[in-house]
């Protein structure tokens, strides 16, 4: 790899040889070297696990002039842990996760690997963005998001993020795009979450469904509103989660034991 | 189990057989009756993941006046989703995670199981509190935690949470609490992470491990201080991760493609 053109640290969710990961691979390879390290398979929903129990394997898959692909055993996390302690060349100038195969929108950021991804890159302080296609299928139309990709790429590499800000862009599945929104995470909820089947040998067992239900959905500064209007919802996340505005209040109650 | 008593929905991610749940029974039976859905096994680290891939099973281990518990198959957040959605008599009053073997202050809130319950809870507009105990022993001593345990329940009992706030509680492995101190998150960041080595059958395989840095040491509004001090940590925590000083901002970006 040359040291004038970016390093970008990509990786996902849906494995590595998901679709989604394939197109951002063709997509930013004309704006940057790219070293990709995503999971050997789909771990979707993987959120910010990290694996303590097992070892992990990581192994080259593809080396060519200004990319090279690693897959590895363990969680999205993982990947992005491993690369940067022991895979990459120099720090990267961003990390980025997706494309993800569906929508990490609205609370979705709490249980997506792609913002997993993000938000560990944004926690060992690199640029990271994050891109999410509304569209679950493994053979899902990313054409329409690349452009779109490739500029907030250069956006970012030109400005910087703030330290422990990073972006969770979300794409509706539509090939007219509007343009980008900026926006705030929807309050929704998951409701009717699970199927319950006989299990033949006995009981039962349960798979997980699910039903997205929007609980403010004429707040046209949501990411999901600007998804159902045919924009790309760029919504600025960060890594400090405290409720500073609950603080002052629990300093008066009792905790006396 | 009556309809006086609060109902409290209890799991973790340490697993059911672990000490830190079974403390936490024990101490807060007094207070309240109890539905436990903890999984069947250990699951340190698994954030707000969710299993999309695999059906879930459940199995009821214990059931006495005032107190039934479940091991199932899943994640911490696939447990509070299960009881939720399929186990609980009624909408529980609270939602609790813990008491965990580790420590969850800092950026850990981003990897912890304990703090996915936590999260989940929250999402379902339950008032919910994590409590983690800053050692990782299997055989931890938890006695000193547990006067607060019950006083920080019963104040929040009392008291509810505003809607998409919960609290992460972390005490300081010591017998001599110094009492409670409300906290931010420390700004911190794990190092070091993994220990390599040599794969009998070629190649290398990597241990996640890792030496945690606190980048504000002197802040004596953290988390982490107050653990370093010997105070119990409350650090109030919120589930909207929009980055809403970074909106205005981002809007004059150039996003045309």
């Amino acid at each position: 790899m040359t040291n004038e053109r970016p390093l970008l640290l990509l990786s996902n969710d849906d494995g590595v040889n998901a679709k989604g990961i394939q197109e951002l691979i063709a997509a930013l390879r004309t704006v940057a070297d790219l070293i990709v390290v995503a999971p050997d398979g789909p771990r979707s929903g993987s959120s910010g696990a990290i694996t303590s129990e097992h070892p992990l394997r990581c192994t080259k898959m593809r080396q060519e002039p200004g990319l090279i692909v690693y897959k590895c055993s363990g969680s999205p996390v993982d990947c992005v842990k491993l690369a940067l302690h022991a895979l990459v060349p120099r720090k990267p100038d961003m990390v980025i996760g997706g494309i993800n195969h569906g929508d990490n929108s609205s609370v979705n950021v709490h249980y997506s690997g792609t913002m997993g991804v993000v938000i560990e890159g944004c926690l060992k302080g690199i640029p990271s963005v994050g891109f999410s296609l509304c569209n679950h299928s493994a053979d899902a139309d990313f054409s329409a998001t690349l452009p779109y990709v490739r500029r907030i790429v250069e956006e970012v590499l030109a400005k910087g993020l703030p330290v422990g800000k990073c972006l969770n862009v979300n794409f509706p599945d539509t090939n007219e795009l509007k343009g980008v929104r900026i926006c705030r995470q929807t309050d929704g909820v998951w409701t009717n979450e699970f199927v319950k089947a006989d299990h033949p040998r006995g009981g039962y067992y349960y798979w997980l469904t699910g039903e997205y239900q929007n609980n403010e959905p004429d707040a046209e500064d949501t990411d999901h509103w600007a998804l159902e209007h045919g924009y790309v919802a760029i919504t600025p996340t960060q890594i400090d989660v405290t409720a500073y505005s609950l603080m002052e209040d629990l300093k008066h109650w009792n905790w006396n034991v």
